[in-house]
């Protein structure tokens, strides 16, 4: 089994509008509602894959009993901790028009130390049971920047292989723990580490104890920077769609990878492969698998392991 | 005792963001909640001014516990009637930069006819003690037209005056069951009587049935066709802020003076002049006391009363 931990789970509200003009009143055409966050997303992409996944993290207010409901309906185990403030709510408006989507993204509520400390012990009890952790997404409001590092050290000392996937001081804080995989955006990584560059902003990471990090570089591909090597891999074609939950896909892939034991070139080209698969597909957590397989076989790896 | 029935009620939510930018993704940095939609909005009103109110209405899903508590909260009674479909959200953004408001109006669940008895029932029970009963806001999907001239004909029967505000076939509806006032706006009387101006739109519901027909005339102000005569009333100067809950303003207005015997001419004035105030506030249902009390003394009424 796979946990994903989702810190700020989300409640996805998709609204499609005729045209979306500021200033205006616009009805509503089509309402779709279902449980988001990226650690979702993961155990969705990783469900579709054949994995037994866990979902876990926080839920509360009115959004709560949609949230539980759409996991249930996808069939994704889960272990929500009641929070008192209210679930976020994304709201992604979609331009019939153009397609276009504009996104409004509700901050969270703050989690109290009392639930962290239900989402630890909670943790510690299922990690013996656990193939690999995934902790994915950005942290609550007012959240301590060192809570993905502890779920990090409890993952570390069950020696369950951990990828994380967030920003910020908890990024850092999550490779001093010693992470296993990172996997920011290209964007996260430079601004959590301050460096100009992927390679070197890859390289301070490391530096403070992660084992692998991988930046996702959007349709360029990704690339990764592993104890075996570094790589870097695009898909063989562009792919028009929603690059939502692409990243979380590529994660899936990359978590799946460590726990079979695939080489990190071969993760690689999954992931990107994967990733690209997800943007094909309108809902962040789904894929094209006819596009997977294609471009499973296509995706171009380059790079040198280490001599 | 004032009886407003909203049948579409929703959960009024305003996000506030720094910029809205179509096709962007967006923070949202301020969240608010409220139970919203006009038979509401009338109700805060006359709540303000002193008059007791009972809202009447449907609610279901999710929103229904953060309505139900945000009337409570309002010191607001409240008898809803609970159907399984979700109730409305309306969500509007409110750009920091240009105050602009921009909204996506869900439509609603459908409410089945099981339901719309148990509201009249409920209305029957409750109309003896009634002084007035308002039926304000747009009909639920699939609602059946005949739905807004049914709660006329029960107040007719228990001779309790009856304002309706909604629009299309309701609104005709309403007039040929003989409503004591409509209230559309100006572009709903247009559309539901197929009429080229708002006197002949007007003459067309009080020749179907009903007795004084109101229209809203946004800045401009109101006018009023009534057995007594016709009357026209501007407010004294333009007000800034949003127009929302304006024309829910000048329904509580009308009603009240129904209940008191204003005479018409006073009526109309009393409505622009808190229509006007409401516009100052900045939510639905809300108006500033100081502003309408200075626009009452202000407001010009012209017209003639009835030889």
């Amino acid at each position: 089994m796979i946990l994903t931990v989702t810190p700020n789970v989300a409640l996805d509200i998709t609204y499609q509008v005729d045209r979306l003009l500021p200033g205006s009143s616009q009805r509503v055409r089509v309402v779709e509602e279902r449980a988001g966050g990226k650690g979702v997303n993961v155990a969705r992409v990783l469900h579709a894959l054949g994995h037994d996944t866990m979902v876990l993290g926080f839920v509360g207010g009115a959004a709560a009993a949609a949230i539980t409901a759409d996991l249930a309906r996808a069939g994704l185990a889960q272990e929500l901790i009641a929070v008192e403030g209210p679930t976020r709510r994304s709201v992604a408006v979609v331009d019939a028009g153009d397609g276009e989507a504009t996104l409004f993204n509700e901050p969270g509520p703050p989690v109290p130390a009392a639930s962290w400390g239900r989402l630890e012990t909670l943790l510690a009890a299922r990690l013996p049971d656990a193939e690999a952790l995934v902790v994915a997404g950005s942290l609550p409001p007012g959240a301590d920047g060192d809570a993905c590092a502890r779920m990090v050290r409890l993952a570390a000392a069950g020696r369950v292989p951990v990828l994380v996937d967030t920003a910020g001081e908890a990024l850092v804080r999550a490779a001093a723990a010693g992470a296993d995989i990172l996997k920011p955006n290209a964007g996260e990584l430079l601004a959590s580490t301050g460096r100009a560059g992927i390679a070197a902003g890859a390289a301070e990471l490391r530096r403070r104890g992660a084992k692998a990090v991988v930046a996702s570089l959007g349709t360029d591909g990704m690339t990764a920077f592993t104890p075996d090597g570094s790589w870097r891999a695009a898909p063989p074609a562009r792919v028009a769609g929603n690059p939502t939950g692409a990243g979380d896909a590529a994660a899936a892939a990359l978590v799946a990878g460590a726990v079979a034991g695939t080489p990190w070139p071969d993760r690689l080209r999954d992931a990107v492969a994967l990733s690209a698969a997800a943007v094909a597909q309108p809902a962040a957590g789904g894929f094209d698998p006819a596009l997977y397989r294609r471009f499973a076989h296509q995706v171009l790896v380059e790079g040198a392991a280490c001599p």
